[in-house]
């Protein structure tokens, strides 16, 4: 990246990270989830530093970066567990910025998307349904809704939803039937938070604890919203649901992959200063294989984050790319840290250094936005589609 | 194995475990580690079941299997995480009842071995240290003792001593110069807990909870104690941790296949169950591909343990076989928890299920009892050792 | 194993391959096959050692081991590619032995087994048939055979019929309708050479090279055999192939893993002779994981067959067991000689070892007898099915 | 790659080698080296099609590519293995013309270069030697030259020198001592074919079989060359040798990638084709993991490529990055030509597709040209040095 602006970008976030969130970091010890009076304070940071909501557009306070600027400037904030939340760019509220701007009116978006942009309140995205619903098989949703002839009324469970605690509003994926116009589908909802027909349920205790508001189960029961809180048009949500998964799968990517950087960088440390066997670490074959592998997956990820991003950036869909990204890049993390916690020894299962909680945090990563099989599935599927069409005839 | 009466032993250790050991892992939601009151709770029920210290010789009230016999038996233990421990067969009082058979005095025996047996206190057993101290690399030993005229005075620090806190006694290993006929090397000290030079500094928040006690990090300061402390003979402190180890790492290996068993078999429950992309779970090619892997490490680790198992109970060291079925299984147990979590999908890493338990308790075992690196390297170094000799003119 | 009969045997078997067969090796230079006069000059040795024949029944002239006393023996040919061959346990002739002892008429066992127990004689197995005939999916078998009134008349193509070429004799596969009592299905059939309905098309030039006789494309056109041909009973075909597969795949397994050995050898051998970096190769951790990942691969290797072995000679079918052992070796002795080549750099991939030859041959166990993925699906379903059952209420 | 002019060229090699070039593959059947005539043949149709040399300097008659140019160029021409060849990019004449460009005197240039670009010869790079000289390690180079007043005299054993039967000249490393204001260190030499010092000694028979000329063993005996025989400066090859090894690792990379997605692509064939289990492989998970697997490996070898390429083209030495690329393309290659092979089932190992061939063809590739260790041990190396020094303070 050459862009002197981004360069310069990159090393303020490089510093703010390392100076103001890092040391806050603390405030997880013992598994705690970040609250939101950390939050606030991390952000205020961030927009005296002039760094917030980097992947917002400028309209509405944001830095406006493409998505190769957000690779670089993500893959920093993510080098701390907390930056990506400090900097308003974090998982959900990051995607559901994308997807507003996309697909929501402009009301929707002076009321919804504004205040988050700004980072005074935090939302939540409503798709993911416990079994038998809509897990790794969207096509299974089960909440639905239907217009009653005054109000469209949802019902229905959704768990893992990240951040509905203490959201000021939910983005609800529903089937929806034939309504006007539009066929039997999806629809996307926005609805408050003091929607009486919403609920949080209850925190699911997960293995990762890195989100403010947690993984929740939330309920809709009767849950009552005017055709106003249609989200774009009724029928679409599937579509959209597309137009928010392939750029926030890919900011998930440069965020994690700021945590590995971070993990690879303790591991370095670790290899000059223990010695065994007579020798550094660092001079063992089984451990410069161990940090050679990383720097492999270090190096790979990120380029593999750069052509997507760089496709996404011509205005390409890049479904494909995004999907290998996150296929590879889940999976690269996971090794990542695993080998940063090996050459630790003993010390890196212990939570005096933080690789332990990084472990913790990375593996749902590669069950999150798309299960590494179900990715599989649809490159392999993708791939056939495309070769077939390559051999056909014109 | 056919052995009817090991078959039988089996099964009522099966029973024990479903029905009154598993439902108490409830105690250790949230990450808490087991008490003691929950230890004697299901170790008397344990004795009640005639179970109780499977591996302790019948001598000293246990079952006295041999080891072929506690691979059988202990596998069904370690389908709980609190199994071992209710059948007091758990590290490290598993191992220590094991060294004090072999080479404690009589009157040490009767002394610290017997109220082991019978599980009336708890053990430990404190070698590694904090680095730059022996953590791989055990010739790194920094503790020392010497002696001063009267008694032996112990000085170091050590960490990561399961069940420290609680524990009646500890065996310390420390550096000792030359004493009488003696050469320099370790010696092994027994340590009553109520020793004002030995102190339980913290717990150590570690990656796995499991262990009653905790891992802890012990100080030793001018820790003096008698002759009659002396584990064995003064300076044979490598030698006799080498007679705990290999049977020690194999015991290890039982239970926690036992609980990569009970992981598998909760994925085989679940791909029955649940359904996606028009199909069972069961009938998908990539799970099927996961749930194989799953069958085939486990049974590899199965054969493994019965190799080093059947040396062991005809007195061979077996040290090969035991470091290379730690190595493996230490890592096959990983792999498979880690499928079970992927087919749970979100499930598998909220904590509404025990399997993101297990994720944390199984990583740290490819640390613990020798790296699996440290392992590797000792495994390849016998093996150049062997062919060398074979080529050798006799 | 301790049986003192089988050590010495084994010890045997070790120097006549090591004295006799390796030296013939170089007569497979350039990739030849083996013709059928090294094949005969080697087995008269065998024979001339008492080794002919180790797992044909002692009553046709064999050693008459056990199972699991073939694994030691079998393993001890294997670290030769011609071992199998000169003591007459090679595919497919071992597995052709096994089914006409446990199938065949007492007739056809005089005519047929007899002589091949006595190595006059090859034989071949003719059940794969190129696409989209039966390969991984038996049920797709096309070939068939059906009663004229006078004899059955077969039809069909088979390839990859190992040793085809100068065979006496092929026991054919073919569909049946139902005929008489039995049932429709498949039918084994034994065919002799002669016949004018049965001809050898092409030996397929494969990847590996090391059978006698070739893998041969085979045609069946109009070929005429009389009812004292059926093998065993008609419409029963596809049960007999489960006689034969599951000690046929172990008895495979045997074989190559002793190859894998000698790989393993080779390179403990090369470690200590060479230098690089200042150190011997023995010396330089990489080096040492690629030694130690050998040595565990082997030592799985072995327990897994070991496992299986023991099952069968306690008269179970091991079908599982057998699966579980054919993917792990398969893949296992894949990885041993791949890494015994690296460690070797350049002289591995240079045919002035056998190391590239071994490579070669190794690479199609994947797939024959039964694909890696066949088996692993096979395995997950019968894991499945097994729970299905556990659970079950009685 | 959006240049339009680029991509037009790219279109051009493609057409040019699925027409002209893969129709010749048939002419190494049963292993046999590709002939000098064939060489001829190929790259007069190369010439004709305006195709010739892509590498080489527009000056030298080339078509001046840039090397993220050449990144697409040579992946299309490496669809075929006589592509490279055809294209005259193939190795070691292609890593000659870019070395002899940045190093050669105007002189050597017109007299070595220029025939080399326009293929009227051929040419070899002789560095490697067999144990114990230069192979992993390049200290350990053994060849020596010593002015003798008159002459350098070379001598000394390479092997493994690609092309050296029938090139007309060859670049021979050799150790030097002190020589004027030259430190000793080892110095590069011009060495004509017609010199009777340097002999060609075998085609090394190997794994590989796609080198015109083969893998020779050469013997320099008292090999005389004059000064202006040096190539550059006297004791700078080991400099110059990197300046060789980056980009020719790079297109190596390139060239066999192009392999590797015909290998994939043959694989997306057979998949829609074949049909086992009542699906059509394609629909069968398994196998759609192989294919997404390759999927991922190829767009993580692209990118990687991608990377390095651009840095080179921006004068940078990229030294970190082609190792990285050189080490993952190497193994992902391989892994995708083996699991097109798997999913071929037993055609996929007989010769009647090249896939067998490829599979040899490929492997050699994780040990020429840097084995994968040494990279890795070189990556690892790098990154503890760059930490470090991030580290430092100003």
């Amino acid at each position: 990246m050459t862009d002197p602006r981004i360069a310069e970008l990159r090393d303020r976030v490089r510093s703010f990270v390392r100076e103001e969130v890092i040391p806050a970091e603390r405030e997880l010890a013992g598994g705690a989830e970040p609250t939101d009076e950390l939050r606030r304070r991390l952000q205020q940071a961030a927009a005296s530093a002039g760094l917030l909501s980097p992947t917002a557009p400028k309209r509405w306070g944001g830095l406006g970066l493409s998505v190769s600027e957000q690779a670089v400037v993500l893959m920093e904030a993510g080098y701390s567990l907390l930056g990506p939340l400090a900097l308003n760019c974090a998982a959900p509220d990051e995607g559901n910025m994308h997807l507003m701007h996309k697909v929501a009116s402009p009301e929707q978006q002076e009321r919804y998307l504004a205040p988050l942009a700004r980072a005074e309140v935090r939302s939540c995205f409503a798709m993911t349904e416990p079994s038998p619903g809509a897990g790794s098989d969207p096509s299974m949703l089960r909440t639905s809704a239907h217009w009653d002839g005054e109000a469209w009324v949802i019902n229905g469970r959704k768990w893992f939803i990240t951040g509905a605690d203490g959201a000021a509003w939910a983005i609800c994926m529903a089937r929806t039937p034939e309504h006007g116009d539009s066929p039997a589908g999806a629809t996307m909802f926005l609805v408050d938070a003091d929607n009486p027909g919403m609920q949080v349920v209850r925190h699911i205790d997960s293995l990762d604890r890195g989100f403010v508001g947690g993984h929740c189960e939330v309920q809709f029961t009767d849950c009552r919203v005017g055709p106003e809180a249609v989200l774009g048009e009724v029928g679409k949500g599937f579509a959209y649901a597309q137009v928010r998964l392939a750029p926030a799968r890919l900011t998930h990517c440069m965020r994690w992959l700021g945590l590995a950087q971070r993990a690879q960088d303790m591991a370095l440390d670790r290899v000059t200063e223990r010695e065994a066997f007579g020798s550094r670490l660092a001079d063992l074959g089984m451990a410069q294989q161990m940090l050679a592998d990383n720097e492999i997956d270090l190096a790979a990820s990120r380029a593999l984050i750069a052509q997507a991003a760089w496709l996404l950036d011509r205005g390409e869909r890049a479904s494909a790319e995004s999907s290998i990204a996150k296929a590879f890049v889940a999976e690269a993390v996971g090794r990542i840290v695993d080998r940063a916690v090996q050459l630790h020894g003993a010390l890196g299962v212990s939570h005096d250094l933080p690789l332990a909680l990084f472990l913790r945090e990375v593996r749902p990563f590669r069950i999150y936005d798309g299960a590494s099989e179900v990715h599989r599935m649809s490159i392999a599927q993708r791939a056939v589609r495309r070769r077939t069409a390559a051999r056909s005839p014109q």
